[in-house]
């Protein structure tokens, strides 16, 4: 490595580093039809299909705490994370593999317990376990899984399919994984502080759900498909919704505008983000975690897609000039940024 | 987690330890032709062709010291052990995916020249790079990578189809990178000792290229093709010579014989294992990391294997109940253990 240069990891965030470390790698294979810088990288199967291809890391102590998460949720949760993956390239999973490192501290039933959850995590998903690597790391616990899937050629769905005046539609709600965190981390505070206190999660069973047991929208899939809507882009939503827009906004380079009233939040977290004294806006934009599906759909669809409870329209793309933006409850418009969680600058 | 039961994982070792946390999981997907159990996942692609799938961890502390690995050789080392898996099964490697977590004392410039190995071994074994996932971590690095390949049904080779009296071929010689590793502990305890005494690397060049920087044999596989050759049964040797035979056998449900005499090793290996105290026996056994292929034929191809300068026939399979034995230069039968490297072992 030259000494005369070292530019810190946190001045660039993670998809900066994306972009510096992949940017000289160029495509060889014919069977290769899409890589780097969707959900899914998409690989040639056959004449009609494609083989979809998604992997991520959960990492103790950045991904996930130990002190308040199951392992049995914590495995069920590395699956579905991947799962979603795949349906945000309107595709259907069919196998994983799941690597673990972990420490000699963990005994074997523990990582039953882990394993509980990947199998029950495959059995509602109608999921094989193909594979992985399983080895002791020196500190804690790290989990890659990586999905595979299928799709027709012509039913995949990428981030740069968007046109402009397409809605943006988001499905369930937002914020509550995240506020699902804070209640965690707040019973963690006073746990530390004094250990005979139980912990009050009363009534917060919906975010700590949300947060330690997410689904996957592989039902919004189906309800796509029996509605005869192709969206013309899709994401979904890990990393908050504001960052999830940006990246359909360059992947279709596009703007969008969306509108705070129309933002999808449970009654429940609001209130619960307000007795946290944090914007609930902030928990839907930035907050992340909540894997349900931001999408886009053309115009001549919107009758189709009207009311559906699962959906919320929530904007719609502009030009890319046009920038960003998110119109408030006043009517104001609010130049939007992309502070999704990223574990480089840990925010 | 029941508090009753605490089975420490030291005790089962690796693959004791996969096999009770997958025992469980059931096929559910045609596609999914095998799973768990051979160097990679063998999916359905279309009538005629096969999707493989292989995945490995390299952790820092457990895998790699990067005291003394450099962070290029890192990158093409972590590509190369996953191809390595392909060309096992008989296939042709064409996709990677590769994960990172990193803590923040990386800076990208690091990053960077461990991507320029990533991207030379891409370059040379022609894949393509599409897709992973960046992430922080607590401490070291881990490098998660998932290798995609293809292969021809009828020309996929399992663990599982070796016959009685076929012959075990090996490719190149075996325990270069394990001495290789030797060599490098050394000076990193003598330069622990004294900083001022510079590392004594001379004449080891070949050790510390295997271990520091394998390649995969690709040109095997090309070979076999050439020699109309399909090998009954493959694995490729990254625990250690015995560790693989045992997987063959439990594979092919066989047992084997092999000769010390016809066990490839190169003189530098053996010479600096006699200076080092050590068996070049062991080293052959129980080293690992040397990527060479094993595989078993037909004696009715014995024609086309013998001298080959690439591969050696270093015994053959015989009946389960036989054993596994090696029998040394005095013609006495030694009984194989299946010592490889384990991480959780520390062996």
């Amino acid at each position: 490595m030259s000494e005369d240069k070292r530019t810190e990891l946190e001045t660039i965030g993670e998809f900066g580093l994306i972009d510096a470390l992949t940017k000289g790698f160029k495509k060889k294979n014919d069977s290769t039809i899409f890589g780097i810088g969707d959900d899914a990288a998409v690989i040639n199967r056959d004449d009609k299909n494609v083989t979809l291809v998604s992997t991520d890391f959960l990492i103790e102590g950045i991904h996930f705490n130990l002190m308040y998460t199951p392992l049995k949720h914590l495995g069920y949760k590395s699956v579905v994370v991947n799962l979603s993956d795949i349906y945000a390239m309107n595709g259907r999973p069919e196998q994983i593999t799941v690597s673990i490192a972990v420490s000699n501290r963990f005994p074997k039933e523990a990582l039953e317990e882990l394993y509980d959850g990947i199998k029950t995590a495959c059995d509602i998903y109608n999921i094989d376990l193909i594979g992985g690597d399983t080895t002791s790391s020196l500190s804690g616990l790290v989990i890659s899984v990586t999905a595979l899937g299928t799709a027709k050629k012509e039913d995949v769905v990428y981030r740069s399919g968007a046109k402009e005046n397409d809605l943006l539609v988001v499905t369930g709600d937002l914020g509550a994984a995240y506020m699902g965190l804070q209640v965690l981390e707040r019973e963690k505070s006073v746990y530390k502080a004094n250990p005979d206190i139980q912990p009050d999660l009363d009534g917060f069973d919906y975010l700590l759900e949300r947060q330690l047991k997410p689904e996957a929208r592989k039902d919004v899939i189906q309800f796509l498909k029996d509605l005869d809507v192709k969206p013309t882009s899709m994401i979904d939503v890990s990393d908050g919704l504001a960052s999830e827009i940006f990246h359909l906004c360059k992947g279709s380079d596009l703007g969008a505008q969306i509108y705070d009233e129309k933002l999808p939040i449970d009654t429940k977290v609001s209130m619960t983000a307000i007795d946290f004294n944090i914007d609930p806006a902030t928990c839907i934009l930035n907050g992340g975690e909540d894997y349900e599906l931001l999408f886009s759909v053309a115009q001549e669809d919107f009758d189709k897609i009207k009311g559906n409870p699962h959906m919320s329209i929530i904007g719609h793309f502009t030009s890319k000039d046009a920038g960003v933006y998110m119109i408030d409850k006043q009517g104001a418009a609010i130049k939007l940024k992309a502070q999704g969680w990223d574990s480089f600058r840990g925010e």
